[in-house]
């Protein structure tokens, strides 16, 4: 090995002031090194909120015919895409942006929008990813309070408190409905009172990545107050009802002078090719979404109630997770369980080391969880 | 439709000043509408540097063997696609951070390294993705002037006109070894000299997008100049030689103090679940990559032959392209390509009217290229 010709630079000092203050998002267990421990035995993935019941056929038969193209770059535009969401959702084409997953498009919101100097403003316990957005951008992040745990959305977004902190800094506000890690929601009213407060110049971001799994009819999309309130961006994912989390599909719909802006810096083949067409033959199969979003709800009503049977803290929730309050640190429980193969989230990262978030899985995976969560407790 | 009851926002007034200036990248024509114009004919597609030899058959077995994990996330991590680059370049796995292509990182270095304020160097005629990259970050960007079109290297990267451009706030420099649109390369000497006279502090990114092609043994791969240069930045795809374009799978090879700095801004699940598995593949498949190597640069020989003998001007090329001067305006030329169902790339985006550039097909697409091409020249 030659000798270093140049000194190392100091990369953390050069890096821009928002980057030298970030830390990445955390992504759970090393899955794959579990996975090779448990080779032998049953590993119960419970902690990524991935959808067990697994995607239409017909993505999986999309994912097919696209081996003999890989070497053709996917389709810039995804235009196939693109013309089935907005078939679906009513929507024109030039309201669509996609993304690899929407996380991609919440980080690229702030890169855009936010700034030094400019204000994103979110909610305590709210999905770790807009804090990271705001933080990448360099732009400074405004906490509201969450709703207290006696309220019927416990650790819940606090619309009023959101809305109180939005000053003339503010640029985007992230919201998520329902929320990530706590399972709580907001009405579609209580949405549109909300927008109809806040300043035009402020972004309003609803993120619902669960909306699928949704049964409670008071929470419809927020895509049908698009026209209403230009400001208002919705963030949809194929990840979680659609069951495509592998093939990192997501996309904003909101006004078009928004997404032509925002195009100028979206990367021209951020989906890949078996991705834009996964997600496209998933959207026609709502047979399959019907039956997902039917078997989650009666599953995680029942897991639900045999964790309160066991004397825990288990809050409504509208997607396919529970956040679950053990009373006391839920490190050690967290960390026994994950010994007898049964991946959950640990929450301390969100400030919350008394709880873990559940993905509420197949009927095998939820009769295992309590078997060895029974042991464990014991 | 409900009336609107915000107002439309400004979005271009809203969005951060490098964004406001910025125009998106051009992917070049409308493919997924010529393929249905053309779906009765035949559509000879050369204008995207794609690799008609197709990729390994173990990657596409790899896409296979993830069709029933979709549902899963990627390994955030990128493990097992780590440490196959790793032991196959010799690095340390720390030294890798992986892409949704290498887009995807050459975007994400200017935003984490460059901003308003610092300067990022290019050369006249280098990679389009350079300066979206420093003006989507809001630096300045400033052009090195290329090599005369009389050089051994026409319209190539001077070293000597990029270092005399950097200055105290100069951050980046991109280079493209070989480069695209021009083919052009540079010895791996003359990038040794170079770097000597680059201060710490700068960081130079080689893009060594088309390296698999390259057969010149004067052109190594900067890979190994790492240990001697840690200000040395190394990008790779598996798009060109792996043909795996439509996957999205690129990384960068650094000093691993630049790496972690970079991780906290890569998004976790920025890799899909069959593109880190079809990567890997690949990768363990030397012998389609040989053939692959040795099939272009005997169709590239022969095809830059038949295009002399049409008179025109084809420099040398270490790629799988060509980029062909006309000696008079292109577009009616191309546009005659295109009618007629052969796809190549105008080159007035890079101030370039008489070129075109054309990607060396296999056998049958090079025979009906030069068919055509004679029609339209008559």
């Amino acid at each position: 090995m030659a000798a270093s010709v140049t000194p190392v630079p100091d990369f953390q000092a050069l890096a821009q002031p928002g980057v030298q203050r970030l830390r990445a998002y955390d992504p759970g267990h090393d899955l794959v090194a579990l996975r090779r421990k448990f080779a032998a035995q049953v590993l119960v993935e419970l902690g990524s909120n991935e959808n067990s019941h697994g995607p239409s056929p017909r993505a999986r038969d999309a994912v097919l015919a696209c081996l003999e193209e890989l070497h053709r770059y996917p389709d810039p535009l995804g235009a196939d895409l693109k013309l089935a969401l907005a078939s679906y959702h009513g929507l024109d084409e030039a309201q669509i942006l996609l993304g690899n997953g929407s996380h991609e498009l919440l980080m690229m919101l702030a890169q855009v929008f936010a700034g030094p100097g400019l204000e994103v403003v979110a909610s305590q316990f709210g999905f770790a990813v807009y804090a990271l957005a705001a933080q990448a951008a360099g732009a400074t992040l405004r906490l509201a309070p969450a709703l207290p745990t006696d309220h019927a959305m416990p650790r819940g977004h606090d619309l009023a408190a959101l809305a109180a902190l939005i000053g003339p800094q503010t640029r985007l506000v992230y919201l998520a409905n329902p929320n990530n890690p706590t399972g709580t929601w907001f009405s579609g009213a209580a949405l549109a009172s909300f927008l109809a407060t806040v300043p035009a110049s402020v972004l309003v971001v609803v993120d619902e990545a669960y909306l699928e799994f949704v049964t409670d009819p008071s929470l419809p999309s927020a895509l049908l107050l698009l026209e209403r309130f230009p400001n208002l961006i919705v963030a949809r994912t194929f990840s979680k009802g659609y069951a495509l989390a592998g093939l990192r599909v997501g996309f904003i719909a909101a006004h078009p002078g928004l997404v032509a802006v925002m195009e100028r810096v979206r990367e021209s083949f951020n989906v890949n090719l078996p991705a834009l067409a996964a997600a496209r033959a998933a959207l026609y199969d709502q047979d399959h979404l019907d039956w997902v979003r039917d078997h989650n709800a009666e599953a995680r009503v029942e897991l639900a109630r045999l964790l309160r049977e066991r004397g825990l803290f288990v809050p409504e929730s509208q997607t396919n997770f529970l956040l679950v309050d053990f009373g006391r640190e839920a490190a050690p429980i967290e960390a026994a369980l994950v010994q007898r193969g049964v991946v959950l989230r640990p929450m301390v990262g969100y400030g919350l080391p008394t709880c873990l978030r559940i993905t509420v899985g197949n009927r095998e995976e939820n009769r295992r969880l309590l078997q060895v969560l029974d042991e464990v407790l014991a």
